[in-house]
């Protein structure tokens, strides 16, 4: 399938790399195509291209920017380009303001993810994967042999499914249907405790799993 | 050992009842003595007092108020019945005021246990066993034989080793150290992600396995 993927840091080039491997036929949006360049080199099926050149590419979008740069990316990228679309949304909207450890941007009674969706009402915004490390996201068989769980908030069933089997694609064994888009505040407000798991544990190499 | 419990409510009571069973001599705090007089009616070896007399009573003693609530009991409480001992802080600081789900009232760059600290600085705050419902925080075993994570906090290191102990005599297997207070940020900010799952799978008996 023709996706974008939009971002250029360690989780659009890591979504990129496994998307391109698995077949798709990947474009990858950045305003920084220079920053690329060398990435590039050694993932040669993957095209680099505007934010707006990427959303019209694909026919399942990736949104991979920064979280606090997100609706402006989106932006460039273009109503028109999104519309209809699948927009698997992995990023956080994590306010380093502060400094370390971040806040959240937004929180509690509203997400990045439900922003967004209010932004582009005609696109199919799907949370999911923004509770693991770039690495996890695409190879979740390397902790703990896949028996860990990774979240999904829609309200477009249809795309919902969609997503889950790429999911599957990549390797995951559990996949947690949360719900309808609000329940990414749950998954967003989660990354305050990921930070600190990953401070404890010195590596993002882990994740959940549900126990009942 | 001698124990007070602030609070009246379901975690309120079911810390009491348990930590009765295990051989401490418990005394509940409340403001409504009259709405534990049936709980207690099977719960005989539990002493009802005011917030006051259950501080003064305990020598660890467990926040079990509602969060919103908590420094206000804490306050009536007071400070001096509080000074130097370890208070389990189990509550969370979930805001009811949007309806349900509720958000926190405190968030990202402080936590409820934070706040409290700050207010009593000579009590020994360890936050733990607020990411699991009332009869999972007495009772692990009976989530997947207890193999699940409660986490803990404190800035005070032999605070925590001493609750880690009495976790462990509930059935607690996996106590996960995060680290100082400023973690409980982390795992009162879960809640968001708890209610979530407790609303996908219509029970609060689940808990999380960190998995790696």
């Amino acid at each position: 399938m023709r996706m974008g993927v939009l971002g250029s840091g360690m989780v659009a080039q890591g979504l990129s790399a496994r998307l391109a491997e698995l077949g798709h036929e990947i474009m990858i949006g950045t305003r920084e195509a220079e920053k690329l360049r060398g990435w590039q080199s050694s993932n040669q099926k993957v095209i680099i291209g505007s934010f707006a050149e990427t959303a019209a590419h694909g026919e399942m979008l990736f949104n991979a920017t920064s979280g606090q740069g997100s609706l402006n990316a989106l932006s460039l990228a273009g109503e028109e380009n999104l519309a209809g679309k699948v927009l698997v949304d992995v990023s956080n909207p994590l306010d380093f303001s502060g400094g370390f450890p971040p806040s959240l941007t937004v929180f509690g009674t509203d997400s990045l993810a439900e922003q967004i969706q209010r932004a582009f009402p005609r696109t199919r915004v799907v949370k999911t994967l923004n509770t693991v490390t770039a690495r996890v996201m695409t190879h979740p068989l390397e902790v703990a042999n896949g028996d860990h769980h990774v979240f999904i908030s829609s309200d477009d069933v249809d795309a919902k499914a969609q997503v889950t089997a790429l999911l599957r694609s990549f390797g995951w064994i559990h996949v947690f249907d949360l719900g309808d888009l609000s329940t990414a505040r749950g998954t967003e407000a989660y990354l305050l405790l990921w930070l600190r798991l990953y401070g404890s544990m010195n590596t993002g190499m882990i994740n959940v799993k549900i126990m009942k």
